[in-house]
């Protein structure tokens, strides 16, 4: 009888659905880590040629059928909607017992749909690396995009110990610093204001310039504040509606805090933009 | 007879009022750029001697009155409120015919306060380098610091072309890529976006995060969008309430487009998502 198998280990099969910055990435990872059996499934010839070339993956094929069956870690690097239409697609082709995540910046309603339509032999265990680049595609991934990036994996209620810990071995294996477990719904709770917000004031703020007329103007903290409003657009809309309950409240409160730095603002209340500041920086200081 | 002089030169004196991290920083430019007569002013004399040891002044002292009468050029790196006050109580010990000029990120009234008062023969020429770091002090002076940044430069109508001409020659030496020249009104209503609205949202996101529940969960773009909540409280609360009523409009402004951003998502309206991100993603890479 097997004994059941805690870590992802360097002979299994691993098939990358995706081969884009993220899915390239996790296979380059992968690759220099001693992977031996990693393959790779996208709808584009040339970027499976390229992840070959690179020797990135063993094995790639536009047929998902060709690859699914041969692999014991599924990891769907897709944009959400895609990534459960995918699975549901895909079913028949899973091998049996198979463990899939995907990398999805949203999980709650990803993880219903997927999970309500699952074959009862597999186990979805959703993860999500805090990592990107406002790049996209194959040409741009890199072993080490994950190195010291927080990694969050959302498993569920029904999720076996035995497929959380690959998951967690997988994030390990990717150089990740800190690797946080967390319910679905909690996940996208905290998304709302840790990734969605910052990309919400980043678009705001440049929708706000004049880049002919500001150009020369604008120092480091506009450049900073602004770098993810280059942005995917098709993934990010999906993103920010599929979030939408939570986002609705942040960006309420959000307009709230800056009312109130306003009203100081134009009360000269140099006391309360102090203490404001001084309470902001402390705590910005403990992130690093 | 002297001809007009239309830049700074290597054996000209020059002194930096205040030696902090941006003085600290032009004297240590002005030093390896072999200007020969850089002096310090500071109330503390840890700095001045830091700044001797390091070789960036030839002479420091505590005492305006021992160094202005030999600075052809004067450099104030103080705080807004703080440069005004210093001219003025120093008035008489300004060089005669000395080019005075600040690096103070608002403009207007600063700048109407100080020629309403100034002596006949003196010139100000407010500068504005768009460069700085969350980290204060002369241990973090960097000769580097500007290098490749925008420098806005603040004439008036009475400016001469020669005292304008002198302070575009100090950016230049100091590596700056871009010079820009405004008047000072118009400085005060872009600086209002380009640099106060990105340090409001760092303000307001830091406020809205519980860092001890998130810290794990936060990821590259929350971090940018953030870096400068690190930030100098008693100096941003004189800025910001010095250019209130363009942040007024300014904040009012972001509401708005936050709101329409909110309106999207809620609407599940994917097309006007896509739309915003696409002209702010445009927008975004044309500033590089």
């Amino acid at each position: 009888m097997d004994e059941p198998d805690f870590f992802i280990n360097k002979n299994q099969g691993v098939a990358i659905v995706g081969l884009g910055l993220i899915g390239g990435s996790i296979a380059g990872a992968l690759k220099i880590n001693g992977f031996k059996n990693i393959m790779g499934i996208d709808t584009q010839n040339k970027a499976i040629e390229d992840a070959i070339n690179k020797d990135f993956i063993k094995l790639g094929d536009t047929e998902p059928e060709n690859i699914l069956p041969l692999a014991e870690i599924v990891i769907v690097c897709l944009y959400p909607k895609e990534t459960a239409e995918f699975i549901k697609k895909h079913m028949k082709d899973f091998k049996y017992k198979a463990v899939i995540t995907d990398v999805s910046g949203i999980k709650l309603d990803l993880i219903n749909e997927i999970n309500s339509c699952l074959r009862a032999d597999l186990e979805f265990v959703g993860g999500h690396p805090m990592a990107g680049s406002h790049f996209r595609g194959f040409d741009h991934a890199n072993p080490h995009l994950f190195m010291d990036a927080n990694y969050i994996i959302t498993p569920t209620d029904t999720s076996s110990l035995e497929a959380i810990s690959k998951i967690k071995s997988l994030a390990k294996i990717l150089g990740c610093k800190s690797i946080s477990e967390i319910n679905p719904g909690k996940h996208d709770e905290a998304m709302a204001l840790a990734s969605h917000m910052p990309h919400i004031t980043a678009l705001a703020l440049m929708d706000m310039c004049d880049v002919r007329e500001m150009g020369a103007l604008l120092g480091p903290s506009f450049k900073d504040a602004t770098r993810v409003a280059q942005i995917n657009s098709r993934l990010w809309a999906q993103l920010l509606i599929s979030n939408k309950e939570n986002l609705d409240e942040q960006i309420k409160i959000m307009e709230k805090k800056m009312e109130q730095l306003r009203k100081a603002i134009i009360s000269s209340d140099i006391k309360e933009l102090e203490h404001l500041m001084e309470q902001a920086g402390s705590k910005r200081r403990k992130i690093g």
